[in-house]
């Protein structure tokens, strides 16, 4: 007999992240100050700490960050340090991000057909 | 004979999304577009979008986004576009989010060590 | 014989600062980076220095910032950021401050009108 | 008899602009929202929407926001959004937005002096 999973892979997995955050945030009794509101706010914090890198560079300077090693690490803490105050307020807020994502994709699929909007920058809404 | 693993189970999978993301944009031919400084102010737009949900908000209240169904749908497309951008931004950069946030969580670790910061909201650099 | 006026008073005259910051930029060969684009991401970056001094305050403790002289001068100082690139941003692009705000702010009282809103959290088009 | 003044012309006035916002939220019964921490998010929100406007576009199509009347309208009521919500966040926190970008244009020209830093988009620090 064959059972047959019907079930799609999850497009993504937090699981692992959330408990090491939650358990950080747990040792310096830290949870009291981890409110959605300020974890929103900590998120853009760190949102702008990316924006800075990027500020004043063209577009294609933009692709070559990686090229030095102190700018490389720069992006790598400043992506996970938006990463993972994503993953908290989530967390915090009991949504799941598996599933909002995947239903958040089918969503934009719907808003902008790929016959309609290729290859244009404008909202589907302007066209 | 018993074999020994010593690698740790990742905190994070993006692997799924970053596929479903990619083949998004190739649909559209919206690849031109996607340049890590475009995507930098694109996930800063949709950061906007999350914190207008709570910016009138009492922490009090932020606890509760998830009541009225319509905030809580809300609350979830912001969210996932902030993970689709995010994601999408390290794919593009070549930039390994499991790696990157298991690394600066022991960065994290030794700059607030818990004994030094328990229950303050004080940078530890201000103790 | 009475003249009369009927030209209102200004609501905000930032003239004398957008000379100051062409000035800034002009005698450090500046204005090549002083492009719409790269300073609204400026804009933002200040803007995320301006969060992080907030973001683990309460609404309560938010309003005593100005009490701790380092955390005041750094209010100050980020405010003022704010405002020098947004002034550099509407300069560029040619933005009359004066007359985008009085604009505005009659359009928000149209859309926000007083009797509808009163002591109301909740956007008007949720009312 | 000769009179000198020493004192120089302020830098910007927003005097008119706070009297006016704060009428408005008055009349609407919205100070009790105007924390500043709340307002601060409100800043960052409109932030969010004027960075939308120029995400996708070239550095060059950037300059050119103004051309489409619509385009230009919406880049008007951000940058006007922008600053209606930093004066206010500095009118409730007493801030002198004068006083506060004199000073900091000065420590900027001694962070930066433009002799070390002409024509480069480097940080001072990383010369």
């Amino acid at each position: 007999m064959v059972t047959e999973t019907t079930a799609k892979p999850p497009l993504m997995d937090l699981s692992g992240l959330n408990d090491k955050v939650a358990e950080f945030a747990r040792e310096r009794d830290w949870e009291q100050f981890h409110s959605p509101k300020n974890l929103v706010m900590a998120l853009s914090n760190e949102m702008g700490e990316l924006i800075e890198i990027f500020q004043w560079l063209t577009e294609a300077q933009s692709y070559d960050v990686g090229t030095d090693p102190r700018t490389a690490e720069a992006v790598r803490d400043e992506l996970a340090d938006v990463q993972i105050y994503l993953s908290r307020l989530a967390f915090v807020l009991g949504v799941d991000m598996n599933a909002a994502v995947t239903q958040k994709i089918k969503k934009n699929g719907q808003k902008y057909p790929a016959e309609k909007v290729r290859g244009t920058n404008k909202k589907y809404t302007e066209l």
